[in-house]
This record gives structure tokens, sequence and C-alpha cells, in this order.
């Protein structure tokens, strides 16, 4: 029987996010755009994420326009996006009217696939965002936040999957962000999966740890139907695992990729090439095998940021001791996984109880929201006296949907829009709305025009990234 | 069942050998090796290869004592190294008094494991090593070298792997050197090789493809015995996969390796420092996927030595060109496995064959004796018309085993080495003898300590590295 493995190529998302701060401009993806189309991925992830953000807040990009672009050079692969459930692509949740206009929209410009996480896997924050996807006719895969921790168990993931499929996603993802799952935990999960759910499964993964390419192959053999990598010049490190190497290894397989290795050599050659281009925005933290996240289980993008926020605050020598902490705030929150935004709620926290002395004598705010419930629910029970730190006198934890206490936003904000002039063409009115809902402040400057696109750095930055 | 995967680490060996063209000092290794010997590894390979050389060519250092010092250091590991067959630690047969004496030495300075192998896979030339090392009561592994093309079967190497058996080698290593090896083809592979053989199998890999990490864990599926990694930060591109995570990965399953990962991560920051410290040696191009290799069946070793050819030529704008003449000079000779000497003699005269403008206009020594078959016998036939230019008119080829037509050297060299004053001290005089008649040029002025260290670079060599 021949099984196929299908591949969905990360390059112009998560590989440059994982790499290189996610700082790839349009001008540079398309020229190799409509041969990367010929390839015959299954997908090809170019939006969503840390993208939209990275457009207007340092390229000076429209990152609708970026989609619409894409989709013009991109006619036969379906284009794929990540969707931070009711978060959307930013960093707190948006009331249901601006999540179904985000949506809708995402679509409207281009994109066929949409994958939806939470990082609390709380479904009450994937339910509604998963329904307007559907009604949209989008292709629509639920996301696991995978990690491991003491409350972490199988169990809880099929039922969340089971849960994606009752409200009709097409396909699943366990989304590893961190790079945790081992090569025979991840067989057990998907062979669970493949019992327990009809529709297709998907791994993706990061190699931060060096374990993604293992747990790829044990995956394949346990019956995975999509797995995600990059192009090898921006593969491994924090990114994805190499498409080359993976189509190579299923080659005359059972699981044969059925994709063009010498297809893929050529667009290899132009990647080596931006590689080159964009060489002082990688962090060397990012391209090396670190097994140290098994025990921090600090995702990549979130090493290198707290790399920076040491260096600005001058204290890169409690680097290590961050790193203890982190797992110890990571308990007292009930062991969310580690992704966006709780990575940074944790890291940042991690932080304070580092550098002040003094575990929580500075909450932030994220982590007191957090606490009061304002995220989703926690995996586990959170710490009692930080909980008794955080709420003032008499008052309760939030139980419901945290997106039901708030009110409709997306009229008042086209309201705002329109007074301070910031649509720029009527017929991306709502685009440009929905930009401005999201990132109020750096929309502005960007849908006046004012932004400027910032300059590759042409040497090392010293103060960003050294060791 | 719990079927432990035993661990070789080749930090001291192949990993500098491949990423920091094996320039890791003594001075380097010591202050680690006692917290290395403690971390449980089946053996760590320290010596051989190219090892030896380079300690007498850039060094200045004797190959001899750097073993004895690790010996001292190292008391509960196993040393390993890897012999050359009948080319030891060089790069042409020796007569087999030489070699009689190199392996007896090499187990009386603290050898104890050897893995043997030839470029050929003629059991001819391996034989009467292999013999020499089981009579010195060495633990012998004979190594098949990997390869793919249309001639290379299974069967070829379980049948050297049977004969390995009958010389009463001890264990078997499957040495992938380009890192070739796929992750199903090894799993077939390895379970014909536990059907076949009841000794021990060894999988030695390079991750220059991307492949080898792959590879490792369906080997461990299929029964692999040892696997060779390195301590991550000198691991990946060219070099192995990383310890740490294969021993997570193994952790908590059948497979699991026993090796602690908190004492790893101590050794992983030592190294994080040497990697810092060496930083300028390592080849940009060794640090990368790089799947053309599966085209080219280049070892990560040969790719450096190609452009730092092609640059003292000035001719590096030929480097695709030379990597698409390999290949084909391949093919000409009869399918070599590529890995020293075969690498260099075929990378040398694909350069030749694109510099000169016409294939084969000059022909190196190397291959004119590789021709005659004074490397051994070639896996399939070589070109007729090659041949019919090589040989001179009535000349026929050898086919003999190629030590049978060597004169005993050992006596010649050491009266040589005496009258010269080579002998430093006479507890080792058989060891400084060796040295000289392995490399007579170079021996003469580290024996008389006219040898300088190099230094190690503090900038990026551009002549040399440069992409
Ligand atoms: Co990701
Ligand atoms: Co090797």
């Amino acid at each position: 029987m021949v099984k196929s493995v299908k591949i969905t190529d990360t390059t112009f998302r998560d590989a440059h996010q994982s790499l290189m701060a996610t700082r790839l401009r349009l001008s540079d993806m398309l020229p190799i755009a409509e041969k990367m189309d010929e390839v015959g991925f299954y997908s090809m992830e170019v939006w969503g994420g840390a993208t939209f953000d990275s457009c207007i807040r340092f390229l000076n990009e429209d990152p609708w326009e970026r989609l619409r672009e894409l989709k013009k050079k991109i006619t036969e692969t379906p284009l794929q996006m990540l969707l931070r459930g009711q978060n959307l692509v930013g960093y707190r949740h948006y009331s249901d009217d601006v999540v179904e206009k985000f949506v809708k929209k995402s679509v409207e410009n281009g994109i066929d696939i949409i994958r939806i996480f939470d990082a609390l896997n709380d479904v009450r924050n994937l339910e509604y965002p998963i329904k307007v996807a559907v009604e949209c006719g989008a292709h629509v895969q639920g996301a696991i936040s995978y990690t491991t921790s003491p409350v972490h168990t199988i169990d809880q993931y099929i039922e969340l999957a089971r849960n994606f499929e009752e409200h009709k996603c097409d396909s699943i993802c366990i989304k590893d962000m961190a790079g945790l799952l081992t090569p025979f935990d991840a067989k057990e999960l998907i062979k669970r999966l493949k019992e327990e759910v009809s529709i297709p499964i998907d791994l993706h993964s990061h190699c931060t740890a060096g374990i993604a390419p293992m747990t790829y192959i044990t995956s394949v053999e346990a019956g995975i139907d999509i797995l995600n990598c990059a192009i090898s010049p921006l593969s491994m490190g924090t990114s994805q695992p190499p498409i080359e190497s993976m189509v190579a290894s299923l080659k005359d397989t059972e699981y044969d990729t059925g994709l063009n290795l010498v297809a893929l050599t050529e667009i290899r050659d132009y990647f080596d090439e931006i590689r080159n281009k964009y060489k002082y925005l990688i962090n060397p933290i990012s391209e090396r095998v670190d097994a140290r996240i098994l025990r921090y289980q600090v995702p990549g993008g979130m090493l290198s940021n707290l790399v920076s926020q040491l260096k600005e605050q001058g204290a890169i020598d409690k680097f290590e001791e961050v790193l203890n902490e982190i797992p110890n705030v990571r308990k007292d929150l009930g062991y969310p996984p580690l992704v966006t935004p709780t990575s940074q709620i944790v890291g940042t926290q991690a932080v304070m109880n580092v550098l002040t002395g003094e575990r929580y004598r500075i909450i932030t705010n994220e982590v007191s929201n957090y606490v009061r419930g304002y995220y989703g629910k926690a995996p586990a029970s959170i710490d009692r006296d930080l909980i008794k730190r955080v709420l003032k006198t008499g008052e309760k934890r939030i139980e419901c949907r945290p997106a039901d206490l708030l009110e409709p936003e997306y009229e008042k904000r086209a309201k705002e829009a329109k007074e301070k002039g910031l649509i720029r063409n009527e017929k991306y009115e709502v685009e440009d709305i929905l930009t401005y809902t999201l990132y109020p402040q750096v929309a502005v400057k960007f849908l006046r025009g004012e932004a400027e696109e910032e300059p590759i750095p042409e040497e090392k930055e010293v103060s960003k990234f050294s060791e």
C-alpha cells in the first residue's frame, strides 16, 4: 500500500520567524514563489503567526497585500496560515465580531488552510474561530499545543482532537512548538489519534532540541499524513527539519512524498543566497541544537527574546538563572504550554523574579490577567499564594469564556479608523480597519504611510545577539 | 524487554575531524576528559583517522603521547580508534610488518577498540590488520564502507559482515561516512545483519545530508546495538548526530541509553566554549544540511577540501562543475565508496577533468595506481578507455592482494630513523619509528623538534573558507 506523506513548506512563515525574527520580505519571496508552487507541496504556510505584526512594525509591508501577491504567484499550492485562536495574529483576545471579520478576510485574500491553536488548549478559545473558518469554506486544522508536564496526558490530547473533529475541523495538527515531542511518544500519540479520529494528522515540530527529525520519521511509521518542513538553508536550529532530507529519506519507500529533489535543489540554491543576505539577523543561539530545551521547555523564538530582554537590562549574566526560573513560573501558573502568548508571559515574569531578587515582588499585568482567568483555563491549578497576591479582597477569578466578557469592537474601531483617515483604499477598507483593530498604535503609523522599512543589518548587531 | 542502546562518543576524533579540520588540541581535551569518562559511554573514539597526521603536521603533538595522556584520564571508558585497513592512518598501503607493529603499539599505548575499514571493502586489505588486532586482544570492529551505487547490494554487505565474523571480529560497523544511508534502507540492512551475524552492530553516520538522525532512530527500532554521536556543540553538519538529543529521545523507552542528561549538559557547556575558540576553523559549508550529497556522494571533509583546492587554483567558480564531475569519475572507477583515500582520488581527478577542460587529459598518479589495482579490487568494472589510457603496452593490472607486492619496510625505516637521529626516547623508540615510517617527510621535522604548533585562527581565513 502506498501511503504518500504530504509536506507542508513553512519557509515563508515559521522558518524565517524562527530563525530570522520574521524579517523575510515579500520582495525576497516573490522571485522564487512560482518555482515553489511547482514542487507539489501539500500546502505552503505563508501567513499568520508573527508575520502580520512584523510586516507593519518592521517592514512597512501591508500583510494583506503580501497575501494577495503570494496568491497571484502560488496558484496551485494551497496557502496556509497560523491563527492564534481568539487571539488571531495578536497577543490578546479579540471580540467575536473582530474574529469573524478577520477570518473571513483572510480567506477572501487567499488563505486556503487555517491552522488554529490556543496556548492553553482551552476549547472555549477555539470554538468560535473554528466555526467561522468552517463557514468560510476554509480547510480548518485544529491544533493541539503539545507540551509535557506532570498534568498533561495523551488522553487529554485525544479529547481535544475529538473535539476538533466534532467541530468539523478537516485535519488535526500536533503543534510541537518547542520541539519536545520524542520519537516514541510521537508514535504512541499518533497511533492513538489515528484510532480515535478519522481526519488527517499533521505534525509540526522544531529542531531546537535536535529531536524533531527523529520524531518525524517515527511519525511516518505511525501513519502521520502531513509533515511540516523548511527548505534546507532555512531549516534546523529553531526551525523545521529540512524538506530535501525528508524527501530523500522517504524516496522509493511506501511513504514517498513524490516531490522532485532536483527542483528542490534549485530552490535550495536561491535560499542559500537569502540566508546569506539575512545572516546577521540569525542569532547563533537559534542555529544550534540545544537539548536544554527539554528541561526549560523554552521555544526557540522565546530564547532569543530572553537574550534581548536581558541585554537591554544589562543583565545577560543572569541568563542561566532566568532559564532555571522558567520551569518554576510555569509550574506556578499550572503548566501552560509555552507558546505565544504564554511563552512571553512566563518568560517576562521569570526575568522579573530574577532581576528583582524576589519572586513575584513585581507581578506583570499579563500574569495578573492570566491568574484571573482572562487567558482561559490553566491546565492545572495555579499556585495558591500567587492567586492570593493577585486577587483583590473579595475578587474572584472568571469562570466563563474570556471572550464573552468582550464588547463587540469592530464598529467602534471602524469609526475611529475613518476619523483618523487611516483608510487608504475603499476596496480594502475592512482589511485596513482590521489592521488598525489588531495593532492600534503601530497601525496608525503604518496606515498613514509614515512607517519605514528597517534596513537588513549589514553586520552583526552585537547588542542584540552576541552570546 | 529492555534493549539499552549504547553510545560511542566521537567528540575527540570524528567530530572535530569533520567540523574543524582535525585541529582540536590535547590541551583542550584533557580538562573535560574525566567528566566524559563518567558519562558511561560504550566507548570514546579518540584516535586514528586523520588525527595522527594532524598531530604531527599542524599541532606539534605526539599522537602516541596524546593517546597515553587520554588513557590516564579516561580509565573506565574503552578508547576506540579508526584504522584504514592496510593504510593504517596514512594514505597508502603499508607492508605487513609495519601493520603488525602499528596495531600492537596502538593497543599497548591505550586503544581498546579498533574499527577497521577499507575504502573498497576489499577483504584482502582487511584480513591482515584484523588478524593482528585480534591477536593483540583488542576488541576488533570490522567496518563496512557504506555507499549506494548501481552495483552495491545488501547481499554484498552481508557477505562482508559474515567475513568479519569468520575472522573473529567482535562487532560490525556500518560506516556511513557521507551520511547516505536512509532510514528505511538502514532498517532493512540492520535487520538482515541481525539475522545473518551474531555479533553486535554499530552504526556510524554523518549529518551532512540531514538524514542521519532519522536513520539512527529507525536503526534503533531495527535492533542496532551501538550508535556514534558527538556532544551537541560539535554535532550536526558534517559531524555526527548530537548525543544529548539521542539520549533524550530514547529516555524511558525500552532503548534507554542510561546516560545522564545533566552530566551531559555540563560537558555541553564546556564544548560550547571550545566551539567558540575554534570557530574560525569551522567552514560554514560543514555546518549546513546539504542534500546535494545524495547526488554527489561527497563526504563532508571532502567538500571542504574541494573548496580549498579550487580556491588555491583561483577556480572556485568551477565548484558546481566539479561537483557534477565527481559522480562521473566515480562511475569510471567502478563505483568506489568515497572515503579516505578514494574520496581524495576521485575528487582530485574530478578537479583535473574540469580545470584542464578535457576529461583525463591529465591522469593523477593515484588514479593510475587505482586503475592498475594497487588499491585493491574496484566494486565494478573500471571504464575500458580509462584502463587503456593508463596501462602501458603489454602491461596488466595486478590481481593479487596489493600488500603482497610490498617488501617488509620496518627494519629499513628503523635504521634510517636512527641514522637521522629521530629517536627521542628509547622507551618509545618503536612509536617514533612508526611515526617516521608513516609520514617520512613531516615526521622528520616533528621528531627533530623543529615543528611548530599552528595558531588557532583568530579571524576568518577568507582564502580558505569563504563561499
Ligand atoms: Co512552529
Ligand atoms: Co566518520
